[in-house]
C-alpha cells in the first residue's frame, strides 16, 4: 500500500546483498523509518521488540530470519539454532511456528551448498503468498460490506481493534483489506479505530487509513460498547493471532470485550483469518493457547510527541506500581459471526472449519 | 483517608476566609498539590477541568461554589448566576444538579443578609453527609467481601474501573470504601485497577490504594475480560455517575464492557451508589441521560513523567486524526448484580429501588 506517493511492502529482501528491510513499527506513526536486518539476531530482535508485528508479518519475518542465518552459515546446526531462536520470540502467533516449520521442512532436504538460495526463494514465496491470501480475504470481506451498504444505503461504520492492516502483513492487511477495497470501489466507509493500549497499535491503523484516505475516528478502547449501544457501528472487523479448529479467536487483548458488546447489540463480528493462522491442533483455546505476558514497561510508558514535536516516552506510573500485561485474549466461537478466510467466509465452528482444512496438513492429521 | 501520615479530605472549607481547598486531581499521581478556590468562577473551572471529579465530589464542590458566590454577593441574581454556571460544567453526574437544587431550595427563603452563613453551613452539611453515606456504603459492601472470603478462604480479587475512591468523594469513596474496610479488618484483598483511558483515573485509584497499603495491580482497560475468563476476578466494584429508577448504571466509559464480561463469566458486578446518585426522574437511560462528549485533547494527549522525572504531556496523535471522546456509558440493569447504597444492597430493578425512594422526594413525586 502507499506511504505518501510510493508503494511499499512492510518487508522486502535483497538476497544478493544478504539484507532484509522492514518498516520499523515502533517508530510509527511519529516517524517513518526503514530498518535493515543483516543477521538472524537482528531478525529475532525485530520480532521480539515488535519492530515487525502482526501475526502474518511475524511469520514472513521469521522466514526471512532463517534465510539470513542460512545465508551466512548453511549448516544443519545453524538452521536449527535460527529456527529455535526465532520460535522463542513470540509465543502466541501461530503463523510464526507455521512459517518456521515450512522453512525447516523445505531446507532439511536441500544440500547446504544450495540452502541459501532455497531459503531466500522460500521466504519470498511465503511473502508473496501472504499478499495473495490477503487480497482474497479482501475480496470476500468486500462482499460483506457491499451487502451491508446495499441494505443500509448510507455510509458503513466499521469498528476495528489493534492493527490488522497492511503493515501487519506484507501488503493489504487482513481486517483492513476489505475496507481498502470498499473505499477504492467508492463505497462510503468510516472506521472507528480502537487505540489499543498498551502499545497503541490503533495509531498504526489510523496512520495507514490516513495514508490511503479512508475516513476514520480514533477512540479509546473503552468507547466501543457505547458506540454499539447507540447504533454507530454496523460491523466489527478484527484480525487474529491464532484460531482454533473450533473457531475460537485469539487476538489482541481487548478483542473479547468488543465481541461481547457486538453480540449484546446485534452487531456482526468478523475475524479476518488467513488459513495459516488456524491452529488445527488446538481445540480448547483457554487451555492450550499460550498467552504472552508482555513487559510491564509497555503499560507503564506511553510514546508520543513532546511540545517540540520530538518523539519521547513518558512514564504514567513508576516501578512502585505492580502491572500485569497479558498480550492477547480469546474470543469464544459463539461470539464470532464468521471468519473471513482466503477461501471464503466460514462460520466459526469445527464442522464448517474442517471443510477448508488444507490438504497439505493431511499428512500430519490430527486425531481427535 | 491518609496521604503519607496525614489525614485529608478531598475538599475542605474556611468560611471565615472565604476559601475552599481542593486536592488538584489533574496533578495526581505525579504531584500532590492543594488548590485554593476563592470565587465561583474558580469553582466552575475546577469542576470543568476535573481538578475535582467523581460524581459525589462534584456535587459537594458545586455546593461550595454556591457558597463562594453568595459570600461575595448574596443577591438573588448572584445566586441564580452561580447555580446556572455550576450546573453547566458537567452534564452527566446527577449529584451536581441534586446539590445545586438543594442549595437553591435552602437559600431561596433565607434573607440575603444571612445567606452567606447559611450557604457555608449547607455546603458543609452536604460534605459531612457524603462522608456518612460512604461509610455506610463501605459497611454494606464489606459484608459482601466478607461473605466471599468466607466461601473462598483465600485472597479476594476485586476489579474496579475508573476511580470511585475517597478522592472522588469527600472521604472513604464509594466502590473503594468496602475495600478499605476489608483491608483494615485484615481480610486479604487485591484490586485489579483498570487504567481508564483517556484520563487514566485508574492511576488515582492506584495512588490511593498505595497510600493506604492495599495490594493492587494496574492493567489496561483491555485486560479485564481476559482476567475474568481465567478466574482471576471474584467481584467487580464500580461507582456511578447517575443511576436510573430502573437500575441502569451510567458510569465512566468502558464500565459496560466490564459488566458484559462479568456476566459472561459469572462474576458478580456491583455499583456503589449513594442514593443522591439515583435519578428518580429517569426511566430510559439511553434516551434520557446526556452523555458528555469531552474534548478530543484528552484522547490525543497522555500525561506522565519524562526521563528526568518531570511531569509532561505527550501527543499520541495530532490534529490530523479525528477523535471521539464520549465520557460515560450505560450499563443496563440486567448486567448489574446489585447496587450498594447507604441503605443496603438493592437489586437493580424499579420495584426494589422504589423501596428506598427517599421521603424527601415525595413532594416532587414522579408520576409514571
Amino acid at each position: 500500500m502507499k506511504v505518501g506517493d510510493r508503494h511499499y511492502r512492510s518487508l522486502w529482501a535483497e538476497p544478493d546483498r544478504g539484507r532484509v528491510h522492514v518498516i520499523d513499527q515502533t517508530r510509527l506513526p511519529h516517524e517513518f523509518e526503514v530498518k535493515t536486518l543483516t543477521t538472524v539476531e537482528e531478525a529475532v530482535e525485530a520480532i521480539r521488540a515488535m519492530r515487525v508485528r502482526g501475526a502474518p508479518l511475524i511469520g514472513v519475518a521469521a522466514a526471512h530470519g532463517v534465510a539470513l542465518a542460512v545465508d551466512r552459515d548453511a549448516s544443519n546446526a545453524s538452521l536449527d539454532r535460527a529456527v529455535a531462536a526465532l520460535r522463542a520470540t513470540r509465543p502466541t502467533a501461530v503463523n510464526l511456528g507455521w512459517a518456521l516449520d515450512r522453512m525447516q521442512d523445505k531446507l532439511a532436504n536441500v544440500k547446504p551448498l544450495k540452502r541459501a538460495q532455497a531459503a531466500w526463494a522460500e521466504a519470498q514465496a511465503i511473502a508473496d503468498e501472504d499478499v495473495e491470501l490477503n487480497e482474497a480475504i479482501g475480496r470476500h470481506g468486500l462482499a460483506l460490506i457491499e451487502r451491508e451498504h446495499a441494505a443500509r444505503r448510507r455510509r458503513i461504520e466499521i469498528l476495528t481493534h489493534c492493527n490488522a492492516g497492511w503493515i501487519a502483513t506484507v501488503d493489504w492487511g487482513t481486517a483492513l483489506a476489505p475496507i481498502y477495497m470498499a473505499h477504492d470501489k467508492g463505497i462510503p466507509v468510516h472506521v472507528w479505530v480502537d487505540e489499543t493500549r498498551p502499545r497503541n497499535q490503533g495509531l498504526l491503523t489510523a496512520w495507514e487509513l490516513r495514508q490511503h484516505g479512508v475516513p476514520h475516528t480514533l477512540v479509546t478502547d473503552n468507547a466501543g460498547g457505547h458506540l454499539m449501544q447507540h447504533g454507530k457501528v454496523d460491523m466489527v472487523f478484527v484480525g487474529a493471532d491464532r484460531v482454533t479448529r473450533r473457531g475460537d479467536v485469539c487476538n489482541k487483548i481487548g478483542t473479547y470485550l468488543k465481541a461481547l458488546a457486538a453480540r449484546d447489540n446485534d452487531v456482526p463480528f468478523y475475524a479476518a483469518v488467513p488459513t495459516p493462522t488456524i491452529d488445527w491442533k488446538i481445540e480448547d483455546a483457554h487451555r492450550d493457547i499460550p498467552i504472552e505476558e508482555r513487559a510491564a514497561g509497555e503499560v507503564r510508558a506511553v510514546r508520543g510527541l513532546d511540545a517540540h514535536g520530538m518523539p519521547v516516552e513518558v512514564a504514567i506510573v513508576g516501578d512502585e506500581t505492580a502491572v500485569s500485561n497479558p498480550g492477547f485474549d480469546v474470543t469464544p466461537a459463539k461470539l464470532v459471526t464468521g471468519l473471513i478466510t482466503e477461501k471464503g467466509i466460514v462460520r466459526a465452528n469445527e464442522r464448517d472449519l474442517l471443510e477448508i482444512w488444507p490438504r497439505s496438513q493431511e499428512s500430519k492429521a490430527y486425531v481427535t
